[in-house]
């Protein structure tokens, strides 16, 4: 049945009363109705155009015909459970595999980068017979209770800290502990969480996983200093523990130069678990746990069945195998590299001409632009950012921040992101940086006239 | 890109050589393959028909066009996350608000039932400040780390019964504390909940909430006795918890008299929570939380936002309405009360015949079928239905178990049922047990003739 098109007035009251307010909307104070995408573009109810820059979901673009196509082949043909065999499961597994070092080889399906974060520290623990987690700072890694609790991002603001999680320092080469000044700071962040594995272990404490974004990205878009996670590794399985690298946001080629992000890390560093979500099936509600054998092995030793109702269904995953197809049939991976090249260039240009630009740091279509309010204490520009992305968003692009400050302009834009876009995005950025800095001297200039 | 089928074999061989050995097959020792479903049947590689009694997740029939096209016409124009207004979710959320209790008013979306009974718990502790829940025993909620701790189905068989968790008696009036022969068993049952508050409170422990699927399924497809939640939840109340209605299973019409199965309790019960999943979006990852406006601004309350990346987007959202529409203009929950009170009587009827059948119960199209070794002391008949379920695989009818003692067979059709399905599959159980009864009575003629 066709239903009436409503206003965005009368959607957004009807969201008001019926939607949870913890739902939260993006530019709550005039919120967008989006009824259209396709590629980097989004189409409010007007038709007005905007240009995407942050949807990493729509990882090979909104709507991509490919993925779309297999979808529905399938949604005519099947869609049950994986309690039936089925090719599409064991081709998905097979081609993901194809993706990752040999050692992470066992796969399992479910719908939501917090349902593999969740199974991932299940499987840490079974493995390990320990309890304990450490995370870096700042982190998320979901919305279940289980995950809340390894997210400082969100248990600041809750409960608090458990006494099972011992949170490390963001390895943050821009404004964290060890900086660009630093002559080893992948050392001296890893020597952190070894000095942490010893404070556990004094209070009789056992760890069962690191867990880590390969690229902390609510944390502020960061890239962490080469060889940290070996290092983070080599101490975490001297503790007997397991090393969970959590690619839901930064997984699939995003980062150009390689399929994940942990292998920026360099080629043979591999962790133990792998998990992945949002872009895996550009919208369509995926989620993977990659593990090795022997994991695998001892999670199932408890004999106790991993059912999950819709996780690894034929559509899904059709739906995961045309994504990879896109993914490879666009060379997407070099289209990033060179897109992500050109913006960080482009970008870097803008830190020479406005100081608030205080680091531009990315891997392909990763990048991050930290805003200060002075050089020397880094200060975050969180109004200036907040007031940046909204007039932005009066330009028709969508950008947003993120990081502690809140204060870091985050480009994860669907990987069909194009030159022309890139330049688009910055030179309206230049633009609006400008007319901020004219406003800011004029102020200061009455300021200084009516003293 | 297509793909090469596979043999049934070669499928097995790559199943076993990729997917975690925790994600079990149907009919492990010879699994089946399948490749195409539609209605009630699915079918295999060889294009044999299999009549599907148990997909409860293919509600309104496998691969419906309507639901088909509904997720087709979507995914070409939109598919994002709910941080914009869009209409699909408003309207999903007025339509399911007309089919519940005005009070359950609150929506959240997400992608499981294990998702959707987190989010219920986490509510349920924030509401009331307490921790504590109370489930029923053998009661499997979902296979997340918190959900483990409140399934004893679960954790009986991992890391055991955490101090925050009490395990109330299955209101089960065939085979449990308190039996048909009993004057008030809802009450009684109801009594073990309030003894088991007051033995917490005596711990200093509060109950944040009282769980329980309102037609507990993995327990036994069980039909709690009339009048014992309204009871629970006085008690429940009384203590300031919650009542969480957990209708993953057993919503959406399946009992055909009512939409919520929580509503064969009476219209005037009224649970705080409702959690729906599996039938839901007939297939696809949809899953949802309904709650009361208070519980709803206490979660908020705290400013933390909930963000669930896949969660209510407008593809999940024009399924969900697609579901309902089907639903109401293929009149469904009539059908279902018609076939299902027609299965039953057939179900009945044999029961008068074969003395395996201790107990038939069900409402709609879920219906329970008690298998048992002997009147007396109604020990559950496990081997007997296992080889029943095996025999009724190969005429092509796929039936499985439940209960503690997995000797409960479980009817939960898609809801396009027939009744010549329904005689179908009866007959055939009639056939199958007659051929059980004449060997036993040859075995034990020629044990006899031997000795």
């Amino acid at each position: 049945m066709r239903r009436a098109q409503r206003s965005r007035q009368e959607t957004l009251t009807l969201r008001r009363q019926l939607i949870g307010s913890s739902c939260k909307l993006f530019y709550p104070n005039d919120p967008l109705k989006i009824v259209k995408a396709r590629g980097q573009y989004m189409y409010d109810e007007n038709g007005r155009q905007y240009l995407d820059c942050i949807n990493n979901v729509a990882h090979v673009g909104h709507c991509h015909p490919d993925v779309v196509k297999a979808a529905h082949e399938q949604n005519q043909l099947l869609n049950t459970n994986s309690r039936y065999l089925h090719d599409n499961l064991t081709d998905y597994a097979e081609r993901l595999s194809e993706k990752l070092p040999e050692k992470l080889c066992t796969f399992y399906f479910l719908n939501s980068g917090s349902e593999a974060n969740d199974l991932a520290l299940r499987m840490a623990r079974q493995f390990t017979k320990h309890e304990d987690v450490i995370v870096l700072d700042h982190a998320y890694h979901g919305h279940l209770t289980s995950l809340i609790d390894i997210s400082p991002y969100k248990f600041r603001n809750l409960e608090g800290q458990k006494e099972w999680v011992h949170v490390a320092p963001v390895p943050d080469t821009y404004r964290g502990l060890y900086r660009e000044d630093h002559e080893d700071p992948a050392t001296a962040y890893a020597t952190e969480v070894k000095n942490i594995i010893e404070r556990a272990h004094k209070k009789g404490r056992e760890i069962a996983a690191f867990f880590a974004e390969s690229l902390p990205s609510v944390g502020g878009q960061i890239i962490p200093p080469e060889g940290y996670f070996q290092k983070v590794a080599e101490h975490v399985h001297k503790a007997g523990g397991v090393f969970v690298a959590d690619e839901i946001q930064v997984g699939f080629g995003r980062v150009g130069k390689h399929f994940w992000a942990f292998q920026l890390q360099g080629e043979e560093f591999i962790p133990d678990i792998v998990t992945m979500g949002k872009p895996i099936g550009n919208g369509h509600p995926i989620a993977c746990v990659a593990t090795t054998k022997e994991i695998a092995e001892a999670f199932a030793a408890t004999g106790v069945e991993y059912f999950n109702t819709f996780g690894g269904n034929p559509v899904s995953c059709a739906i995961g195998l045309a994504v990879l197809d896109v993914i490879e049939k666009e060379q997407l991976q070099i289209h990033a590299t060179e897109v992500g090249n050109f913006l960080m260039k482009l970008l870097t240009e803008q830190k020479v001409k406005h100081p608030i630009i205080g680091d531009v740091r990315g891997s392909g279509l990763f990048i991050g632009v930290d805003l200060i309010k002075d050089q020397a204490k880094r200060t975050p520009a969180t109004e200036e950012a907040e007031y940046l992305i909204t007039r932005l968003k009066e330009e028709y692009i969508l950008l947003s921040t993120d990081g502690p400050g809140r204060n870091v302009l985050k480009f994860k834009p669907p990987m069909c992101f194009t030159m022309e876009d890139a330049k688009f995005v910055v030179d309206t950025i230049d633009k609006l940086l400008t007319d901020m800095e004219k406003e800011h001297m004029n102020q200061e200039k009455t300021s200084t006239g009516s003293t």
